[in-house]
């Protein structure tokens, strides 16, 4: 089946103690749809400047993702710079350039409408909700958000949340949204606000997936390094959607395998590990299924008992 | 088949977000032998003055305990104090009095010197030795220790960890004795200082399990309230390390059967999460065996995928 993506396509200098890089792709979008890639047929909805290189276009197309949808309008393409402490369990923002993305008004091609799966990343709310509507007879809506929107623009966060399935936010958002430290109280409240599926990030440890039947506690894969960790939230996001996508999986209450909703899940842990293994989105240049499928297998091993 | 355990048997005076305890019965020995009571029979070294209860040196017998290592000196019991931050991940410690401890020179009463399993709680690394020197012909020696050995002690603990089997300690600890951030780096590290089994405890997180030939995740159990996290990580030890007693598990090389291993993991993780739910050891004046293993199997269910 097929899967719309939106977010942010940008570009990224990042600064880990393993290293520095001054410009390179990235953006959520970029990181949904490259891990969505290896499951599902995926097509992205983003703008980009005319600065953006036909060598990252190409990056994209190569590994099968539709960019009918890929906007680009004159100026620069959004950039984003930041630091990560020596644990890499913070990072500081540099510089936020939000450039063409600044008037990024998302208007799906005609071919995308009838998509069965629709993925929003972290944008506005009402940008989200607009894609939202533009969409018929959708299977599946998931989404994330961040703590600025939570703040900021509350009221038309909880009425894009109305209209999804699927939540995915880190534990630190969960926690804002709700007003909950508990993350079991965090997710009953969530789970009254609209989607019956949450799942709850929570980078190094791993995510925890809640519905109202019951819970999931999936590990995170233990890196011997992680290079860089930009991207991997996304990541995660895309393989545990493009899975669902590509199963064709219903998640509406009564409908869902709960099987096939942790393997996704343990899908989107396995995608977040790879992209800490390079900076950006460099390791989704040699990444193979069998590969993601080898770690799934290691996740088995390493959590059965 | 029998488990000493040694360590500091205290009073503790305790604030966390839900309430405040002036003085209630605390100390790791206390913790780990209650916990460990529920699997196997059960033998403490420690030391407490003449202040100490007759009501708590009851409580420990009702559990089974074996008394008989108890000393008791002149003067009064070891008493800590500290108070928990709002997210109950920090806590800063009010008061700490040695006071009968500060002299504790643990002697094992003959009897107790042929049992098979040794735990020796966090206490001088030099005491742990004496005490694992006065054991004849055991099976399994696990210990845990803290960061001010670990900075104040280190060629002395060093000293006692070639004659371990099993170590357990936090995250932060396995980060500081190793060098070494990244937790599989650092346990290829201490795995290399003596222990062929290292557990390292991430609190709400869960633990992992290391070994040469595998790593295993245990994750936390989700509580809905956690009143007061105080001996939660001995509660672990005491669980993992009292199944292994109690089903007579061999951990040395080769001898090992990896599932009875996790089984003991998850039996820490199960008792750690019991011991949260009310202050100080007052779960388990109630708790009952079937609770854990209730416990246990919603374990199985909300990991398996």
């Amino acid at each position: 089946m097929s899967l719309v993506v939106v977010g942010s396509v940008a570009y990224d200098g990042v600064e880990t103690p393993h290293g520095r890089v001054e410009r390179m792709l990235g953006g959520a979008c970029t990181y949904i749809s490259l891990a969505a890639s290896y499951f599902t047929r995926t097509a992205i909805v983003a703008v980009v400047g005319d600065d953006f290189c036909p060598q990252d276009e190409e990056f994209l197309a190569s590994r099968g993702i539709d960019l009918t949808g890929l906007e680009r309008a004159p100026g620069k393409t959004f950039f984003w710079s930041g630091v990560y402490s020596e644990d890499m369990n913070e990072r500081t923002t540099l510089r936020t350039d939000l450039n063409v993305f600044a008037n990024f008004n998302p208007k799906l091609p005609e071919d995308y409408r009838n998509y069965p799966y629709l993925f929003l990343g972290n944008i506005q709310p009402a940008l989200q909700r607009s894609v939202r509507a533009q969409m018929n007879g959708l299977r599946l809506v998931g989404g994330d958000t961040m703590n600025y929107w939570i703040s900021n623009a509350r009221d038309e966060l909880l009425a894009a949340l109305r209209e999804w399935d699927c939540l995915l936010i880190n534990d630190g958002e969960a926690r804002q949204l709700s007003g909950h430290y508990n993350l079991r109280r965090a997710a009953e409240t969530i789970l009254d606000m609209g989607p019956h599926t949450l799942i709850v990030k929570r980078g190094e440890y791993g995510a925890i997936l809640f519905r109202r039947d019951g819970h999931f506690v999936a590990p995170a894969y233990l890196l011997d390094k992680v290079l860089d960790p930009t991207g991997a939230g996304d990541s995660f996001a895309g393989g545990f959607f493009g899975y669902l996508a590509g199963c064709n999986i219903d998640l509406r209450e009564d409908r869902a395998d709960p099987r096939e909703l942790r393997r996704a899940v343990i899908y989107g842990s396995v995608m977040g590990s790879f992209c800490c293994e390079q900076f950006g989105v460099e390791r989704f240049r040699t990444l193979t299924r069998a590969e993601i499928d080898e770690r799934f297998e290691e996740f088995q091993k390493f959590t059965g008992f």
